[in-house]
């Protein structure tokens, strides 16, 4: 690697490793099912977890670097075994430089009814700009994870989608992107599990929902340096 | 500014940072999604958060001073996204001097469903006085939130007010007593709904109401110095 | 105060200080809404939380020393707002060495209902003998309260008490054991309520109920010295 | 005791009291409701908690000794009241190394209404081979438990036992396993009353639990030195 390489690709294990921690803090997993990855911009790799090591184990150094093939280029440890639907996702969403995992209660909780999470809240028109769709159900393995998550997102407001029977998958400019979309995803599914569950949701209109993703997705935060 | 003014504003970016915690020691906040303000007393100025940063991050001094028209006076960050919103509370309420918004999950799924909570609990007759009310659906970017939250709780004993779709303004004498709303609101929001999909809630008495109320607001804890 | 009676009495400030972290740890209690008591052994006293002080803020120094009639002994705040029934119930009950009142959320719903938890766990007939009753409606000021919880705990085996739109007092031979009740109270109140709400839980005979129950109260833990 | 016995059981005794933070960390224990057990391998022996005992106090020093009739080889302290149970599966099952028992909350309300969890999640498949099954009813202080448990799991791929109106029993080739059934088991439970209560979940294909069943028992993880 060059030099530039091994700076970017060590600040992504730094990253990574760090980002799981909000998994946990956010509740998102358990034991070990749970995953984030990064690009590493510009080159055909991503930085990604060890399967099967627990979140308190995760370190920069036994993060696990991989081709968008998954073929393990750097790492002592097999990669997760959702490495394949991450490199999936990097090979056809180039946009996409982050990708998170997780089977986070609630949302799963819709993802095992194949029901999309119906838009009634401001917070879910901020950040998924309507509805969370639901993706097909398909075996781990080969591609049919990744295919299933490209099909649904590619031209959707949403960066999250709830496999059927599965879990969420969630993508983002970065890692810390998807994590954050992973965070808002389960706390959106949560209300709108509560909502359910309480009474009749009052659904918003389609104009409102329009006009609070585009201000979210153009004001909110700080601006960039 | 002067001494005294330094002073004083100095002891609000400490309180305002340090509240914070408690929106997330309460679990009434996912990433960056609240906010605490505090009004300088007897000035036209109130300190709150930047926008979009994460509470873990928060200190004295990265909050941000502003006007009553939310004009930055002091600080390198933009102020909240929710900004107007308080500034047109303090414009509108003198006796306020804090307020808090969350979207913490159970108050929000009442706030999605349009229903306001009714009072079946002493510790919300304690607290709020009676039911917690439902405010309009108001897009952000204006004063629309601001008036709704004026409009409804103007001459109502609640410090609370669930605004539909959205989630939970809460305001209090100061920043201290409006993030103890927030976090009886949810409390309270999330006991009515443990009951309502538990059973038939058994209605409470209004003179019951009214004498815990009034015992509460002037009996409670230690009188003052 | 004699030196017995001061040892007497700063053992019970440290352990009821102490013992108000159960309350935080098993998330019974928001800001204020929960307190501890001990009766002072073979003394018409109790030590007990003082009233709207912060959980992070108790310590043996600040807890109170009361009388039987609730008048303070010792101590520099104000008691609980619930004294006077923490005193009621060691007035009428000399076998009770602690009391706990909480709000905590499950056990709440149960008692906004009106409803007893009937008893379909092992854990409950091992902890309460039986069904957690409910008590009275009671305003808070008086003696009502306490009478509620006696009239409803004499001669029960529970010793947790649902009060109408309250909440839960406990018992117990020492605060500890009193402590232990109201956090059995709120686990068993939650299964029950998960279990109401999933499907049709299965009744267990009383003659089995019986059976734990005095195996549970006769041999558990470990015998003292 | 040899010195290879004596280092052996040192190892499990650091394991079995480490484990026990585990079900602390997931929430699926209050007070002391909980206890896992691991067999000593090559041995008549087993090392389990103590009874009644706080998880902040378990070291490894105070874990006991026993022999597989329950009876204690080496400790000061009574063991678990749950010892017989534990006895009687490694006596009837010599391919389990580690047993765990917890009253998780989700998990012991589908007990509570004696309803095995249906297999609609991918993790469910991965690690329980399809539904979670339920045991009988039975009393404490016999065989009784020991019998359902053995009885339901032997020849199933579940390594967790819903025991009717009592809690969850879990399985594994050491005690780390059996900790992450327990833990999996309250995850997925979670999630299938989350989808229960939300909607209609969605039935998973025989043959599509099977192959993930297969693939998660053969291909998941790290494999072995």
């Amino acid at each position: 690697m060059t030099l530039d390489l091994d700076a970017e690709v060590a600040r992504l294990r730094e990253q990574v490793a760090t980002l799981h921690g909000e998994l946990v803090r956010y509740n998102l997993v358990a034991w070990t099912a749970g995953n984030v990855s990064a690009r590493v911009p510009g080159r055909e790799l991503m930085v990604i977890k060890p399967s099967g090591v627990s979140y308190d184990d995760l370190r920069p150094d036994n993060m696990i670097v991989c081709d968008l093939d998954g073929v393990v280029v750097d790492g002592d440890l097999s990669p997760s075994s959702d490495t394949a639907a991450h490199a999936y996702v990097y090979r056809a969403m180039p946009e996409v430089g982050g990708v998170v995992h997780t089977h986070s209660g609630y949302a799963t909780a819709w993802a095992a009814c194949g029901e999309a999470i119906p838009c009634n809240l401001t917070a879910q028109a901020d950040e998924f700009g309507g509805e969370i769709p639901v993706g097909p159900f398909a075996l781990i393995g080969g591609d049919d994870i990744g295919k299933g998550i490209v099909a649904t997102l590619s031209g959707h407001r949403s960066p999250a989608v709830l496999m059927r029977n599965h879990g969420v998958f969630t993508i983002g400019r970065d890692a810390r992107a998807a994590v954050k979309a992973a965070v808002m995803c389960e706390d959106v599914a949560r209300t709108a599990h509560l909502a359910r569950t309480l009474g009749t949701p009052v659904p918003m209109a389609q104009a409102d929902i329009d006009s609070l993703y585009d201000r979210y997705q153009n004001v909110y935060g700080q601006s960039g340096p």
